[in-house]
């Protein structure tokens, strides 16, 4: 079972009129769309995981539940959850404001390293490739398209 | 075609040892890779709206490129960019580091705001419907459980 963020990735035509090629608002907001989904998904973790220990009938029922709606759309989840068990659905609204309200701060700081880290091993690893390549065909100015 | 965070739901059993039922560390760290992957789609997603302005025929190579490299996993659809076409990898890493760079310190913000908006939504809808129905179902302690 996995959790899956359900994100279309609009690509677009060349027909299609692009004017702000980049939102930074729009991503802004997608992002935030994301880290909800994402803390509500924390949420149902933590909370199974905290059942278990206390309650475990209540456990094995919200993971059953979990397996019947998906957990991909956090809201809906919850939707549905409050239809069968608005306890639970209490809890989890308790628990994902609790985590993002310990994370937040530590976001930037974390965002920006995170990058900085994965940017600096893609590098080091395309340089190592180029070094055992043939330098012609590793040159910063492939021309596989225009052949 | 759909962008999907493969994250597999690990969900414990009753047996196992659950020692620190809310690790926040790991969870900010989680968060942050999750982050750091879906900075990479929203950059994949840039660079190919530029490409249509630009550069046609690039566009359509790197679209073609993501029908068929999965951006589920931005390290890996990285790496294989790096061994087509080194140039797009390279603007990849820039773009996906300029976003971050511009909507980081807006996050927690953000963030805060759109859990307490949900959570004001989801407890808004569930009393709507706790008026609409038996008061006796809808009660605050639901005994399905236990029947």
């Amino acid at each position: 079972m996995s959790f899956k963020l359900n994100i279309k990735l609009k690509i677009q035509n060349s027909e299609s009129k692009i004017k702000t090629p980049m939102d930074l608002k729009q991503i802004a907001k997608d992002t935030t769309k994301t880290l909800v989904s994402y803390m509500t998904y924390q949420a149902l973790r933590i909370v199974l995981a905290q059942l278990d220990e206390t309650e475990p009938k209540r456990a094995y029922w919200l993971r059953q539940f979990s397996y019947r709606v998906s957990i991909q759309n956090g809201e809906a989840f919850l939707e549905a959850l409050f239809q069968e068990e608005q306890r639970l659905a209490f809890r989890l609204l308790t628990v994902r404001e609790h985590i993002a309200e310990e994370i937040a701060d530590y976001l930037p700081e974390m965002l920006r390293t995170g990058i900085q880290q994965a940017n600096l091993q893609q590098r080091t690893q395309q340089l190592e490739r180029m070094t055992q390549t043939d330098p012609a065909i590793a040159s910063d100015h492939p021309e596989q398209l225009e052949e």
